[in-house]
């Protein structure tokens, strides 16, 4: 595994690196950012935190906007971002170049349907083989977990719940928590995994919630003022949800919050601790 | 005087506003924005923070990547991000598109020279203009502070030591010193003052360090990794004119770190906090 890196910051006594690296389950090259907290030069194993991005994100957007590294240095606590999609020559994007589709888009999920399936597994991607790199080249331990920002924050949601015993900690900012029943869910299932609905419910937290075989529990974060709620979001889906299938959920809405990333930042620190507490630290 | 606001977000439990007015000192619209940390809303009239930004910025650079409200909200600092040059139709720009003169490349001086006469203006614009209609518009009071990264770094030095007793408290991330003696500074300067050196002193802060009527103290952060340290920067020529004139001046080299809002990001509560004293916080 050839990891390549492009560029390193230090950030608040540790640093802000970005690689690029081949993705064998992606069938393209692959851009992530890592924050290895000052913890990391004294040789001792450190939990991480994967953040997955929303719709048009990179890697860098969570680096550069939500102010995470302050609280992950006095933690210690590694961050890996990784992009949102493949990406690179033959990798093939929304047909009219929309921004809510393909690039930018892939939703945390495997594709089904061509020609997505060669290249848009983006869940295989980011449960097991950025971690299984993560795990081989940096000083980090098994201990993981999960958050993201609506379309990451369903990917958040999803990859947890999809995998008991992987994440030892999860949550969320304004995710989409059904995408079955949110315009851009609908939009991205229906190309990625087909007409069949009954597929699309593996891939939404709130099926999946019903039959949640661990107990993880769930902070999630949601602004009142967020454009996208009312149509995208639905938290109250989730909550209605949780508490059928019992599962722990402390939904939190946020009066006068929209969906950026000073949204995002404000609470970042609410998050990590939640994080730093399941993780042992 | 007309302020549109163009967007206002919730961040920390006060608002990150943006706004448009016609500035009558550069002869064209403009664009700012203003944190106001929750205090704002209690009647008390609340100290601002001028942060002037680098090449190549606009409002958003500061307020998107530093993290500087958290620590604000929490003081009851209002922080205030003007744009780094005059924009709209009519002003023109560098003739070959160069992104360190002109557009985004203001220097926060009063050009002398055609064709920037008419409008590059930003040293009238930061210190009067501007703080005369955040003072008239917001619950504010006349206790500035002034900081800048940069091009802005050395904007917010000029600032201060041109105008005894405008401001309370002065600070810089890797500030051009010295920029008689800068590329950055020579280009720029024969540009907008012409090619008589003598009229560069009244914009250079080492020069001006020699005559300051006022000893505001002085806290600098430098990047010892910072790519433009050697060439354009040249913090040990603050340190000899500080030294000379007995200014009182805090310089930091901070090994490891570059010249971008990580770096700044990791040391803004220092300074957030250097001004708050200062400033009666």
């Amino acid at each position: 595994m050839t990891l390549e890196l492009l560029s390193s910051q230090k950030s608040f006594g540790g640093w802000h690196n970005r690689y690029r690296h081949h993705s064998a389950i992606l069938n393209c090259d692959m851009l992530f950012a890592v924050y290895l907290p000052p913890q990391a030069e004294e040789g001792a194993r450190l939990p991480v935190l994967y953040w997955l991005s929303g719709l048009t994100c990179t890697d860098e957007n969570f680096m550069q906007k939500a102010g995470a590294q302050r609280l992950a240095a006095e933690l210690g606590l590694v961050l890996v971002a990784p992009d949102t999609s493949p990406r690179g020559e033959g990798v093939p994007g929304d047909p009219d170049g929309a921004w809510d589709f393909g690039l930018g888009a892939g939703f945390y999920l495997n594709a089904t349907q061509e020609p997505w399936v060669q290249h848009y597994r983006m869940h295989d991607y980011v449960v097991h083989e950025l971690p299984a790199l993560i795990e081989a080249r940096f000083p980090v331990s098994d201990r993981r977990g999960v958050s993201g920002h609506s379309m990451g924050g369903h990917g958040a949601l999803v990859c947890a719940l999809r995998n008991p015993g992987r994440y030892r900690s999860l949550s969320a900012f304004a995710p989409i928590v059904n995408p079955s029943a949110s315009p851009w869910g609908e939009k991205a299932f229906s190309r990625y995994l087909g007409e069949d609905r009954e597929t699309w419910k593996e891939w939404d937290a709130c099926a999946l919630l019903a039959g949640a075989r661990e107990r993880l529990p769930i902070l999630v974060d949601q602004g009142d003022a967020d454009g996208f709620l009312a149509d995208q979001l639905k938290p109250e889906a989730l909550q209605a949800a949780a508490m059928a299938a019992g599962h722990p959920l402390t939904l939190r809405l946020q009066p006068g919050y929209d969906h950026s990333y000073y949204f995002i930042a404000s609470f970042i620190d609410d998050h990590l601790r939640h994080h730093a507490q399941a993780l042992g630290l």
